[in-house]
């Protein structure tokens, strides 16, 4: 085997502890792999993050359904209370004594109380008052949510399809490289990244996790303008330095892939992740260039070139 | 006494001062134990930090009391007036004049003005119009204490019962440890813990109060998806290398655990506090695995298990 | 002049430069005490920070008076399209045309729309769809920033009234000492502080005014529950190692205190400053304590006595 | 050639690669000169961001156009329901029944609702129930936007016009100095400067582009009261020691200046950007003071002096 213990620092680890995985612990999309059991299904930080999380679709859904089913409940309590506690309702057009309890609760809901249908009597009067004021509410939380999910800053980068073994001049040997950039309109700053190269090895009859962050070439960039070769040189420090494509595999390899940076747009702190297995290295083999110059010269990123490679 | 006074380092403390105290200062829950006296009852901040963190029951009784005290109010302004200038109370059904104002009250303040209710004359008009530029207003700082109640970044995590002492092989002797999970759905990264040991000591026959930021093997990781076994090894370098059951008694001894994490739902910085009194502290025992495997051999983790130890 | 300008460290300024200036650069309540000529008056960042940062009794003042103003403006458009084309007037008891007008504008600007009074015509139509557009969007502006001066972020401390010369037994001298604590009910993390001391030095016959970063006991602590006493040890390393009462005076001194800490209700950073002169340093005197015990024998801190020192 | 290879560190640079560039990538306002292809234009992310940056006229045109639309696209729906399904339209004095729709839309999707117009029928009831829900949602993300738009921090600087070199004393020398100082009334804390030398270089007959951070003499200030000096000495480990104007030109040198500070209005990290080319830099001239002292001899600072030098 030609990774090398002692390089393997238990102190850099991503939390996972040496519990031996079969699975990969993060997606390639930077979602996490592990399911916890005992999370309470009805606090609200975790109602939040669905409701922030969820496909637009989803979302879209839940706020119609909610709307319904919040007039149908008032409805049948205007109902219950009795119809003819509703003025006007006789031009309305509505033959279904529901309907129009139904058409009023949303008039009410909503806040636009055109007045064609109004409450009478004291019972029906509080009911509305107290619908009114429930409408301003649940609005204020959806439009919130709605707006809290437009304006959610989170990073989006598109990675390289692979990770590359090619020849790395700068350290005279080989490198371990992929290759990234933003995808976003947004300006991100102070961009820094963290490699961990993650395997099983047998310790004692048993299968254990090891975890090893690997130095790169550069981990940091001020201002990330045009894409980013991320660099591990495969020097003799480092714990990949003779590893061939077999012990990648008969070991789980795998590399994870976190990234810290700073928004502009938002002024906010934003992370993402991805990971790469054994079976995504493609080894000698170097990236071409993503680069396009427009008629002026000036020179263009093309962000569907940034998996392209040639093999060497 | 085994603690070492010449490691206690003046430098380490929680702003605490050398106090003797007799009481815990950060409590289980995170909340401190210290009252304060003198801060302002109604400053700005003070309010708005009571209504973000108080009960939802509370938050909603706040909010239905401030609706109804404010359209009493109203009401009683309009009565003054006179309830003739309120056009429609007739086709009201109501016949008490206050509820009719009352009523009519409430749709200008939630804005759903039906109009079935109208201002008529020069000064309910006005009353009318500031009511509904009022209404706006508060009803926005309610939704936006709601939205605020709601969207609100906290970590929440869940900590072993006890910590425990138990043989730590790494260091070659033992290790106090706690462990602790996210029980929230959000992804948390560079999550990074301190933990103070504090106690009582009596220097030159006045007892003071001195605290200690334990070393730990491990006081960061990257991201946080399984559970976190935090050690501090009892090595010779340890204050509590010779510690005994009796002394952590005598002393007071507290162990207060501070943990700062980025939210990555939220993307902001969430912090989260605990403690741990002597009478907490398991000696001899250690941790059983909090893991379970699902029928794809895939690990799954099990909340409800952190606190899961067995003597030795 | 015993101020040792060897240990003057042109690095560690406050971004004042050696402009030698007769006033105090911050006020006691953290304000910045130098005018800036040149700065727009209409860009939107500045017209934010105004309504943000201006005290609440001008913030209502502004608001009503653009209510009202806005207000005139539609009801002077409505009266010159005619008051006829505004229904149900005669049913409003107000005689006047304008006020008429001004009332159906607060009823549509508000988006309340009793509908007792009723836009007829195309014009009068179409102004009325744009004022709710308007009203809307102007509400919604008013009430973000009621919102946002509510929950706006900001530590709030309390500062001893004076800057003492006292014994200080740590490090077998003098120190130089304030004391502050939290005036909110939030809680404070990770609070770190920083003190520069500056002062008038003539340099080749000219006035400069020069800075010094002065090293503290302690300049952070991780969570701040009871007061904090900040002390620079006067130890023949410090400039003011040999600081007379005169020479402070005689060369203007200044102390100028920087607070940034981790607000836990708000999960934000906030940031304040102080400042002290010459004249409210005292010599020979020590802090007495502010704390107090309640029934039960647990520490209680009491704001009122932070500033309370005794002279020896 | 002046530019001294050795001196020239891979790891610093601004992520732009060794690709040689024509183009300043830097723009003096801070935005980036590089275009990205492949970017998708729909993603919730980019429209937000767009709707954010854009200027404010766009921005009320985009909201008023959005407004129309919507009220005809509902009006088209009303008018295909059939007209005798609105009630009132025949007192509001408009003939044209599309009008009338699109009046009796825009009353609804404001939530305004008067009433003197109202739905009738089942059909129109339906979609005026809907239109409503749509029309809070949708204003709320217009208001949303508005406010974001008008709360969001962003840093403004005002640079001097040029980078000059110029005599620099404190280490006898020539130094490479420009200046900057707060547009904002905001206050600025924690200003870091990093100030990135780049220029073009021929390795091996094939032009790469080179970056270089320099040092500066202060790199970062504690609050940003005045102006703000930046200062690269000249010294001899300086790669720009023996360097020329006619260097500059040939290597079309750039300067990229990158500031990072702490907003305390909006309590967020706030970034600028500005660049200055070969031909912005001014040789042998000095910065001319930007105070003026008003009647009581306190110092002022006048921003539009902040170019000001005289050669020297």
């Amino acid at each position: 085997m030609a990774i090398k213990k002692q390089d393997v620092n238990p102190e850099d680890d991503l939390g996972f502890g040496t519990q031996a995985v079969r699975q990969r612990i993060i997606n390639r999309d930077g979602s996490i792999n592990v399911k916890r059991l005992g999370i309470p299904f009805f606090s609200t930080t975790n109602t939040y993050h669905r409701l922030i999380t969820m496909k637009w679709s989803s979302f879209w859904l839940t706020v119609i359904a909610a709307y319904i089913i919040v007039n149908v409940f008032f409805a049948t309590i205007y109902l219950s209370i009795g119809i003819s506690n509703l003025h006007g309702t006789a031009d309305n057009n509505v033959t279904d004594p529901f309907l129009n309890a139904f058409f009023f609760s949303a008039q009410t809901l909503s806040t636009v109380g055109y007045g064609h249908i109004s409450p009478a009597g004291v019972v029906t009067n509080w009911v509305a008052a107290f619908e009114s004021m429930i409408g301003l509410l649940a609005f204020a939380l959806a439009t919130g949510l709605l707006y809290g999910r437009f304006s959610r800053p989170s990073a989006k980068f598109v990675f390289s399809d692979n990770i590359l073994i090619a020849p790395y001049p700068l350290t005279g040997g080989r490198g371990l490289m992929f290759r990234l950039a933003n995808m976003r309109l947004n300006i991100l700053l102070e961009v820094a990244i963290e490699v961990t190269f993650s395997f099983n090895e047998v310790v004692d009859g048993k299968t254990v996790r090891r975890f090893y962050t690997l130095p790169l070439e550069r981990s940091k960039v001020s201002i990330l303008t045009l894409s980013w070769t991320v660099v591990h040189p495969l020097t003799e420090d480092s714990p990949l330095y003779n590893i061939t494509e077999e012990d990648m595999k008969s070991s789980n390899a795998t590399f994870n892939v976190l990234i810290q940076a700073f928004d502009d747009t938002f002024s906010q702190t934003v992370h993402s992740r991805t990971s790469y297995q054994h079976n995504e290295v493609v080894w000698g083999a170097k990236f071409t260039p993503a680069f396009v110059h427009d008629e002026n010269g000036l020179v263009q990123l093309h962000l569907g070139k940034i998996s392209d490679y040639t093999k060497i």
